[in-house]
């Protein structure tokens, strides 16, 4: 899963080279998501989104590391092994801890990532500090940035989300402790992968978290709780209702792509009709690339462009007796105009961050999303098949992926039935253009666990720093949102003064 | 930590040569707490309370393995060993799961010994089993009994309650699938240690057990959230309400013990004075018997007998111008009249699971359980000093203590405010004169967090198999218990009703 908040030039480059040697690596169907993660993204959100007030943020910003414990959950000779994990704090509004204002401490929680992208991206955090007078955290994610152990992929055995969270744990109550703020709330945030800790988080260490804002988290996308094919679904869904006739031009564009290839010199004709930088070899990478990039306009259909409607009027908008030609439109209009087309490469060695997350999705994190075919669907069918992505994790980590571990550890089935009278304080918040949307929770559990869904919105939108050009809906989801939170505090502060005048227990 | 469920004549011999060893290892002041676990009972609970259809209800019993995971939160190489994970099945008076019935679940959480002392010894399952038409299972914790990974102690770097509770969940489900019992309410049983481990996995595994009887589950004495003098405080009320002139006799017998052994021949004294088997080295293994002596008899004051009372009518029976002898009428009325005591021997190995036992105090169950003085005690000042038991736990196993892991992942510090609006379902049962209480949960944490404290109660009588003598205020605790059981059940099955209509979400 990627979020808004990685790109740079160089880093959207990088993913880009990536993103070819996965499709290289992987073979037609159930990996398909695999490339998901690198996928390039041409408009830069990092600098659209800069506060005007850039350089003063910046230094606002304190970087320290800590001696984070290697495995929390084994005593065996190199569990005591530490590793340097980077976190970030910023005090500039915080209202301070003590006996007398307990302000609050918002966390964010990093992911499959470098964490400094955060700081200008996570608006939530930058933009409600001063209305919270909270203390902002920020923490890196074991095995990417800066805090890898061992500096190198050599023991990523001790990449797990429980091990993650234990590290969150350990950084927020030494962070509590360095500021005497013992007795401030704690709201952690996330989006994405991100969200889903942390409404892991508040279900597994309600003692440091008062509360999780859960961002487009899909922790439903597991174990045959959600469909297969649900994230497909809405991408489609998203193309039909941008333009009908889009829609059906991309579902008849498979088989043309196919007809051509099967021509003498096929391969040429579509490499020379695509621009491709290099010559296609195989119709997958075309195929592949153009389902990451429909996947991922479709995942980040913000306003105000709305990449969707871009793609779908030019698609529209292209001679309608040339299927491709109308296809390429789309390609050019999404990416911009190029001299050609990275549809497939494999020079590149993979980014270490990238390869993190692989190894997380073919091990605890096994996102069964699949082409399931149906009447609803753009994409030709190619469901989601467990063996041959076994397989592939198998030979190229030597691991073995686990697809019941996130259902037995944390939950799933059920969740209604099994949280209705049980945990409190979760926003899962999402946009239902978004095709992670459909793992998602979107449904109140309880009425403090809260679904808060916007019918337009797209991945993690409402963690995103605002823009002057943000519709209505998208302001009222997050003023949503800090109501719910200031309740969460309101509470938690009656609840401080009567309990702690009460002996612990 | 010890319960009841241990013991049979081989056993307790067996411990009492552990435990002789064990005073021999260990120097003086902090670890005296280690000598607990090996404490000979001369009493045998599990043929006192053995029940009259004794035969048959063995027969209803069936033993499985099942092949669990050695690390279920790393994927190092060695992660995906497995181990056979003993558990026993009862289903005589299980009403059925299907689509039908739905009958719950009771499930017994292992301790640190073996798992089939508890099929005659833990009565709350067995004897509502039918009340309940509950299927009835028993899981032994992992390196105890027979579940031990790799047969033998080479490997107990994976030995820690995450671990045990992960395994539990894991059976958990196994057992639900393999018995259509998909949408069964489990309500997980424990007591001591394993009544630990069944709060804490409510609160972990809310998906999986709908609630949890933790009977004496010390789980605030750990990281200072409840004084490390505890333990020994209650010894020493249940000895002064038993008796004020016993108290008091024991409380100047310490001085009186070094007073003698500093004589010419004071240790031959000492030994012939107490009929030791073989001659005494250093006073301190007649202290030591002598405080795991009066500890246990406190720990399981129970009727009919009330050990503290029987030990007190002998020390106050005896003539009052000779303490020493008073103290070793004490002595003979416990242990039985006996040719000679096993008050130092050091000849014995120490049991595997005694040491497996020793090897989660040295991790992560860091109990600062020492004699903090003060006006009401019996003891000698002695208090728990990290350093020199962290020194004693590197010689001995190489590992370091981590005291304060259980409440970073478990929490601890202000319970109630963290749990009063999140978590439910937990029954925490004490009996008061049980030291071990002082370290548990003693007043409500919500309508459904409830603690049931008895003040005439000793270790995990609650959860014990009745008998015709058991006085009143116990068979009200007993009822208590399963009414708020009862409750939780009833509405659960409105939410089964109710939320599995919807869709999961």
């Amino acid at each position: 899963m990627k979020t808004l908040s990685q790109p740079t030039l160089i880093l959207s480059l990088l993913s880009l080279l990536l993103l070819l040697f996965l499709l290289a690596q992987f073979p037609p169907p159930a990996q398909a998501k695999f490339s998901r993660l690198g996928v390039h993204r041409p408009r830069s959100p990092t600098q659209a989104r800069r506060q005007p007030d850039d350089d003063d943020v910046e230094s606002d910003f304190v970087t320290f590391y800590y001696n984070q414990t290697l495995d929390h959950f084994n005593y065996r000779p190199e569990s005591y092994t530490t590793f340097r994990q980077r976190y970030i704090v910023n005090v500039k509004h915080w209202g301070g801890g003590g006996a007398t204002t307990n302000a609050p401490i918002l966390v964010y929680f990093g992911l499959e990532g470098r964490i400094e992208h955060a700081l200008e991206n996570i608006g939530f955090l930058t933009e409600n500090a001063p209305h919270f007078k909270a203390l902002l955290l920020y923490i890196e994610h074991r095995y990417y940035g800066e805090s890898v152990p061992f500096g190198s992929w050599e023991k990523a055995g001790y990449l797990t989300s429980a091990q993650a969270m234990a590290d969150y744990a350990a950084v927020i109550l030494h962070v509590k402790r360095t500021h005497s703020a013992g007795n401030s709330p704690v709201i952690v945030v996330g989006g994405s992968y991100g969200g889903m800790l942390a409404s892991w988080f508040r279900l597994k260490y309600p003692h440091i978290a008062l509360g999780a804002l859960a961002s487009s988290a899909p922790i439903l996308y597991f174990d045959g709780v959600k469909p297969g094919g649900g994230y497909y679904s809405i991408v489609s869904k998203d193309f039909k209702e941008a333009s009908e006739s889009c829609y059906k031009t991309i579902r008849k564009s498979w088989v043309e792509i196919e007809r051509v290839a099967s021509k003498r010199n096929g391969l040429s004709i579509l490499s020379k009709k695509f621009k491709t930088c290099s010559r296609l070899r195989r119709t997958f990478d075309l195929k592949d690339y153009l389902d990451s990039l429909y996947s991922e306009a479709a995942q980040y259909d913000e306003p105000p462009d709305y990449p969707v409607g871009i793609v779908c009027s030019a698609i529209d908008g292209a001679p309608n007796d040339d299927v491709l030609g109308q296809i390429f439109a789309g390609v050019v209009a999404y990416m911009g105009d190029s001299s050609c087309y990275d549809v497939a490469s494999d020079s590149a060695p993979p980014a270490p961050s990238a390869s993190a997350w692989s190894w997380q999705m073919c091990s605890e994190l096994v996102f069964p999303i699949g082409h399931d075919g149906g009447d609803d669907t753009m994409f030709p069918p190619a469901p989601f098949d467990l063996k041959s992505f076994t397989k592939i994790c198998r030979s190229r980590f030597g691991i073995v992926p686990q697809p019941h571990w996130v259902t037995t550890f944390y939950g799933g089935h059920d969740l209604k039935l099994a949280l209705h009278r049980f945990a409190s304080n979760i926003i899962f918040s999402n946009g239902l253009r978004d095709p992670y949307s459909s793992g998602g929770v979107l449904e109140n559990i309880s009425d403090s666990i809260i679904a808060v869904s916007t019918i337009n919105g797209s991945h993690s939108l409402d963690i995103l720093t605002s823009m002057p050009s943000d519709p209505d809906w998208l302001i009222n989801q997050r003023k949503t949102e800090l109501e719910i939170i200031g309740r969460w505090l309101s509470k938690y502060y009656i609840d401080l003064v009567q309990f702690k005048l009460l002996p612990s227990s």
